[in-house]
């Protein structure tokens, strides 16, 4: 079957029920008060090792026939891919290989190696070939953080529940990196195919990883020449998708970009009044509504909180650092 | 009605049904697998206000007569009480003054004054004495943040709900202050009556601030000097209420005593891996378990995630100077 489309997240959702958590939501009346609309978050920080990236992998994993199971599996990621497949690799009894770029978040590190992943060190602009290298050598399946059918229909199963829980919704926004999980949200929100859905969708970026947005506005994928330097340490990928990058066409409203401080001011929100323990990445949705950079108001809507693996101290400084009065 | 009775709590709930948050539960299976139980955390960091007493707050203010609503109430506490009760002062339309002693943490304060009350500043061991002169001065009624039948009863419900909704349980948890939330937690757990539950019920309460433990023991209130210095502030009470000790005295099993260093391992537990934004006060029942003070090997173990008005850099700081390995 052809996993990029809606039935390919159903497919997906039947592999997960079971094992997977079906994450809780959270709204708030404050901040729906101040931003004159009605938001629910999908609390994925939550979701077993601490991101969506766990729903992807584990479907992938499931889909490889028992010889390749067998022979194991590389990625390449810089956290939460990585720790997500380390776990499904442990649950499906998958031997696992990480290609980890420098500068990953020693507790995303931690975390990988926690569930029994073997991690191989690597630049960050060199991650891919050196993944290739790996599975040529040793047999291994290749499980990409996003290109990849299964990753992006396993992705899609958390915009399915939070539609059948809180929806239906005007507006569905998600963070972007390489389009793993705004495809999926894609495919899951609009049953009826392209761009035929009544509900907006957005993606987010940081500012300094505006790929995505550009991507859209020419019409082909864009590569940046290096990672972009961002506190939202998830979201510092070079390029969409080459699966991704259609369905996001085809489905897409639009792309906002977000800066740190911007990012920062929501974290501030989704902690202190929140009481959320998402990563910076997560909080990009938000982010691009208090900035006004995405028009919600008046709209039912759903915004998914992508992970929950941030260093406290780097954290809890930036949002001290912030200007009083500015959240 | 005798509000000290499990039907005091269950008319409690009648009244907050429609207005407190019905709040989450979370498991960890990592957690369960560490300490050889099966934990249900009850999320009250995710009531209104951001901490349990708004229940108790909020009930106590629906039971005072029409004249005692216009005359307004005040109360005296170092945080969460206050910004519960200004919160449901707002929406009953109930004039709410506070008297805060000093060194209450800014973030509570701003909470208390953004819901409209007024706070008068005092000294912590002259709190209850301010309260009564302004009470005789202006003619209202006094709210006290434990030490009063409708505050217990309502701090009850927090406990039914998690019974409710993941028992029975063999033991239950709960941060002891005053004893509010303790003594609600046995009239919801026992609905038989005095000890006569089939489950057991701790209260954890800061090494500094053992009064609790040295009340139990000696069979009478014992009352600090001076308020406890610990990370826990909202547990920094000089004793028990005297409503509240006899509750304690016929249904709890035991209360232990936890150092900031085993709070600050806690703290790490929940922030980190379970990705809760909760505040010290939270964390003490999950630090008994982990130092081994509460035996919960092997039982069904309900803890009341007390509240989540939290100082993000002061406890990432704590976090982060714990010794390497420490949790």
């Amino acid at each position: 079957m052809n996993l990029l489309t809606h039935e390919g997240v159903l497919s997906a959702r039947a592999v997960l029920e079971k094992v997977a958590h079906r994450t809780p939501t959270f709204t708030s009346r404050t901040l729906d008060e101040r931003l004159g609309t009605q938001i629910v978050f999908k609390g994925e920080h939550l979701q077993r090792a601490g991101a969506f990236k766990f729903r992807g992998a584990y479907h992938a994993l499931s889909r490889l026939t028992a010889e390749q199971r067998r022979r194991g599996v590389v990625t390449f990621s810089s956290g939460n891919h990585a720790s997500g497949l380390a776990l499904a690799g442990k649950l499906l009894g998958v031997p696992v290989t990480v290609v980890m770029p420098e500068g990953t978040l020693p507790l995303k590190r931690t975390a990988t190696l926690g569930y029994g992943a073997e991690v191989v060190p690597c630049k960050n602009e060199e991650r891919e070939a050196v993944g290739a290298r790996l599975a040529a050598e040793r047999g291994l399946s290749i499980i990409p953080p996003y290109d990849h059918d299964a990753v992006i229909a396993g992705q899609g199963t958390a915009a399915l529940e939070l539609i059948e829980d809180a929806g239906p919704f005007d507006l569905l926004i998600t963070p972007l990196g390489g389009g793993g999980l705004l495809a999926g949200t894609c495919l899951a929100a609009h049953p009826e195919g392209a761009g035929a859905g009544a509900t907006e969708i957005w993606g987010v970026e940081p500012e300094t990883g505006d790929d995505g947005a550009r991507s859209l506005a020419a019409g082909a994928v864009v590569v940046l020449d290096r990672a972009p330097d961002t506190i939202a340490d998830g979201l510092r990928t070079r390029f969409v998708g080459q699966r991704n990058f259609p369905i996001l066409k085809e489905h897409v409203t639009g792309v906002a970009t977000v800066t740190d401080e911007e990012i920062v001011r929501a974290l501030a929100w989704l902690w202190i009044r929140l009481k959320l323990f998402v990563e910076p990445s997560a909080a990009v949705g938000l982010a691009a509504l208090i900035a006004g950079k995405v028009d919600a108001r008046g709209k039912r809507t759903g915004i998914i909180l992508s992970g929950g693996n941030a260093n406290p101290l780097a954290v809890a400084r930036r949002i001290d650092s912030l200007p009083a009065g500015a959240w």
